[in-house]
């Protein structure tokens, strides 16, 4: 338990990039109550997954949004800030991760493919109670809500701490703080965008592909991430990162082949 | 069940890069035993997690390996190529996904950064049961008990099914096959690399960093995937992408901070 009165130390990121709007709004709120080090990618990085950067140098150069805030941006990805901010470039541990405001939810599979929740799960890895906001839109944000809800979770968590190996991925419906209707603890749900790639040509007519696609509505229960937003709650899902079925495990041990057999 | 007289038809990717010698050698022990389709990332991947293309045009070019097979090479991640290849590139659904053979361990904490594992599950999550292939060293590799396997378990998977949204991880120590004392079944350890950023200076006398350091050694059980591949079994480790923590679910429904209050 950390001495609540002391102002919580937070590493901010996101996979959107330094100069986006989500990760503006979130500090300016998150300043309010915490001493804040901001270390973002230079560029967006969005559907990164869990990227980390091994064969490139990672550039990392000084960042200034006017007078409100400075920073570091990074030549990586949102775990590779993380990662160099905590091993590299903070001369202390940080007691918080925030990483977001991510435009465009995640939820349901994009869960494994979010650069936003990335960084949050870096962070869990490296010890450190963490968190993931994103807001379910792309146009018109309505940032205040979110920003507001991740400070108060940020200062809960300085509080109160975060179970081992374990970070919150926190998504909030694009409406104001009136129309949100409350906060849901939920799971992550299994809806999954219905994959369509454009067979387009080019302007020296070869073929290339663009992803596309909307996403499924799948009959899902109430308590998973997608319906939660959908109902106008912020949902707020406990993400861990082994990624053991074990379910599937006992059962495996009765049938797998040996190599010899 | 899939009459098991038939032929396997496997889609083949990996995160090396489709001109990679641990895919040729997979690839030269399935065709044995199945019809193989292989569409692979053009070049390395590594450490790229779950990442998909949004915002690049993907392109799809033939790939010839001398008389040996052909395929397509995608300028995008392994899950890239699992999702082109089947909503896109081929006229039916692959009985199977192999991705491999990796060089370096995909175990402890690197499961979730591996490229090799992400096409694995991309197989998964469009309801493909699917095999990641990965061989404990970057030097000198014996891919024979890899492949080897690799085809046996793919033979066994076509005929028993796999649970859903499950994958196999499996890891092969890089021995010869009479070393390899045999197979278990073992969970996702929590090992990770102690991450040490080497900070450099370039040509033109800029700062960079760049990311190394070894994997620490944890105190772990017997059963988790380093520890077996360390003790000359090959570890198949069943993987699933609900990264829900359901233990703490339930606490935190209990405690967790209203928007406005």
């Amino acid at each position: 338990m950390v001495n609540n009165k002391a102002r919580p130390y937070i590493l901010v990121t996101n996979d959107d990039g330094i100069s986006a709007p989500g990760i503006h709004a979130l500090i300016m709120e998150l300043k309010k109550v915490a001493d804040i080090i901001v270390v973002a990618p230079s560029t967006e990085k969005s559907a990164v997954g869990h990227a980390i950067t091994l064969s490139d140098p990672l550039r990392v150069d000084n960042f200034e949004k006017g007078d409100d805030w400075k920073g570091f941006s990074v030549s990586g990805t949102p775990a590779d800030c993380v990662k160099i901010a905590v091993c590299s470039l903070l001369d202390k541990k940080p007691d918080l991760v925030l990483s977001g405001i991510n435009l465009g939810a995640n939820t349901g599979i994009n869960v494994i493919y979010s650069g936003t929740v990335s960084a949050a799960t870096e962070g869990a890895i490296l010890g450190i109670p963490s968190i993931a906001v994103s807001l379910t839109t792309y146009i018109n944000p309505i940032f205040e809500p979110a920003a507001k809800y991740a400070a108060k979770m940020a200062l809960h968590l300085f509080e109160t701490g975060l179970a081992e190996k374990t970070l919150l991925n926190i998504n909030v419906p694009n409406i104001t703080e009136n129309e949100i209707k409350g906060v849901k603890v939920t799971k992550q749900g299994m809806a999954r965008f219905a994959e369509k790639f454009e067979k387009r040509i080019d302007l020296k007519n070869r073929v290339y592909y663009w992803l596309g696609g909307s996403k499924a509505d799948l009959d899902e229960p109430d308590d998973v991430d997608d319906k939660v937003v959908e109902n106008n709650y912020i949902s707020i899902t406990p993400i861990q990162y082994d990624m053991t079925n074990y379910e599937v495990l006992e059962e495996l041990k009765e049938r797998i082949p040996d190599l010899d057999e």
